[in-house]
């Protein structure tokens, strides 16, 4: 078995399925669970959809727990309109995956994750691809795991570009900017993957079309989930050339950070509402002296990483 | 004669005034001349600042040429007072330096970079620590200097850090953001040495106790200017534990690239004021993918710039 231990914690659109397909995929990794977040979608949703999913690789090993279900300052969670116009109502480009025969697990997300962290200790990657909901919850109940995960990899934030919500703020910082904020402060050996460098990942119907030439079942759907997120990002305008490989690329980082170049900062959220840079992933000017326990990809080698992709999900989907 | 030629485009405060006694002393550069501007001070003040530093530095064959007195969107310039609580009302700590013999130059700032950059080419280091108003003028001027200069290393920006005006704004970019949006779009060979480096980078009374100890007039004299600076940096709560060297550490990565980290990336700066992030120096989104002309330096090696700085100040003070 993989020494490597994964958790993810989607909030399972489109690119968190790719994600999960590349994390089931990749032999140096043991995919020991999935939390499910909101964001993209409910939690719910998100955590029916990871079941599916991984029911269509015959990954039925690997276990599903429900996480958080909002942000920790607010009582519920409503998707937004571009979300769903980006992910589809389903969150998976409105495709119909068959239903997986099994259930969520009964232990919660947050339970599992702080669970782990003792269990595996520093041989733990935890990659949540949405809001940071779960591990402030988690850092809060046990902040012993904040020095325990051997590396916590999340896609989010924007440092060095504008964010895709506001100028200042990334879709999944956003969720939630306080408990981000926890994380980014807490949370030691993290590496932020944020929109500096996954908006230079881009993937094609070209791609996804090779997906569909596998013949396979999985290969059809997945190019079809992926081709509705390429549509979207032409259709709205956000990149005509392709659509942005955001979680899939915090995972092949969290399993060979040289496909990026990582700026190590001591960061901060902002989640003042009144200062207008709410949600903004910043260098903490306090600690710019002081020792770093986190690093922010601020570049990437596309031209690697993107067919070492395409290399890895023809490899799953056929 | 040293090889590189160097124009300086101050702003003379008291940083800058430790900008152009490093230059004076560096044997690696030829001080072809100093433009002077807006910003601590106005461009007169400036201009006669800098004339009496260098006849106290013996630095008397350095002609001093009078630049923009406002940004290109304003018809005047009011010193903010933040500046001259940093600065001091004359924007050399208060301190009084004796008159240079000389008046400035006849020809304007602007034409003088435009001469030099087709004269030196790719031999020309010019280096602003102010506003780039005169450059964005220069380029509209005559815009084939966007590729002619050999290298545009400036003081200003914030990049991964917040702002010292606003959370999105450093001081010299604020005071004329589509000067300096002109300024990163088509100047070629830029590196924003920006606060990202500069605030890691802190000067103290120990090293200016250490000039009053060389017992010479320049000693005692920019002992007193930087002083008032440190003073003032403890008083208003920017850092108590030093004032930063932003312009001196320009030049030195200027003559010295290795001094910092620089990130290749393609920037710009938002200049719309109902957009909550005036002055912001951030990449462009538009040209990810695009070839790089521009850096921006993100890790500095304060450890060695320190004390190289110190070391060159006491040459050149002694």
């Amino acid at each position: 078995m993989a020494d490597k231990k994964m958790i993810l914690d989607l909030d399972t659109g489109v690119d968190d399925a790719m994600a999960l397909a590349y994390a089931v995929g990749h032999p140096d990794v043991d995919l020991i669970g999935i939390i499910a977040s909101y964001g993209n979608t409910i939690t719910t949703t998100a955590a029916q959809n990871s079941l599916d999913l991984l029911h269509l690789l015959g990954a039925d090993d690997v276990p599903v727990f429900l996480g958080e279900s909002h942000s920790i300052t607010t009582d519920s969670f409503t998707v937004m309109e571009i979300s769903k116009k980006i992910h589809g109502q389903n969150a998976i480009g409105d495709v119909q995956v068959a239903k997986s025969p099994r259930p969520v697990e009964k232990q919660s997300g947050v339970d599992f994750l702080i669970e782990a962290a003792h269990q595996y200790g520093e041989n733990l990657i935890y990659l949540p691809t949405g809001p940071l909901t779960n591990m402030a919850v988690a850092l809060k109940k046990d902040p012993s795991i904040a020095g325990l995960i051997g590396q916590t990899t999340l896609m989010g934030g924007a440092l060095t570009v504008p964010g895709n919500v506001t100028p200042f703020t990334e879709a999944n910082i956003h969720q939630d900017p306080e408990a981000a904020d926890v994380v980014f402060k807490e949370q030691k050996n993290l590496t932020m993957v944020g929109l500096d460098v996954t908006l230079r990942t881009l993937l094609t119907n070209d791609d996804t079309q090779q997906w569909r030439d596998l013949g396979t079942e999985a290969g059809k759907i997945f190019a079809d989930i992926v081709d509705y997120y390429i549509k979207a990002y032409y259709d709205l305008d956000i990149d005509k050339r392709g659509a942005a490989l955001h979680d899939p690329l915090a995972v092949a980082v969290a399993l060979d950070h040289s496909y990026v170049t990582e700026l190590p900062l001591n960061m901060k959220v902002t989640y003042d509402r009144e200062s207008g840079d709410y949600g903004r992933t910043i260098g903490d000017p306090d600690k710019l002296l002081d020792p770093t326990y986190s690093t922010a990809a601020v570049l990437v080698d596309a031209d690697r990483f993107v067919p070492d992709f395409q290399k890895m999900m023809l490899s799953v989907l056929k």
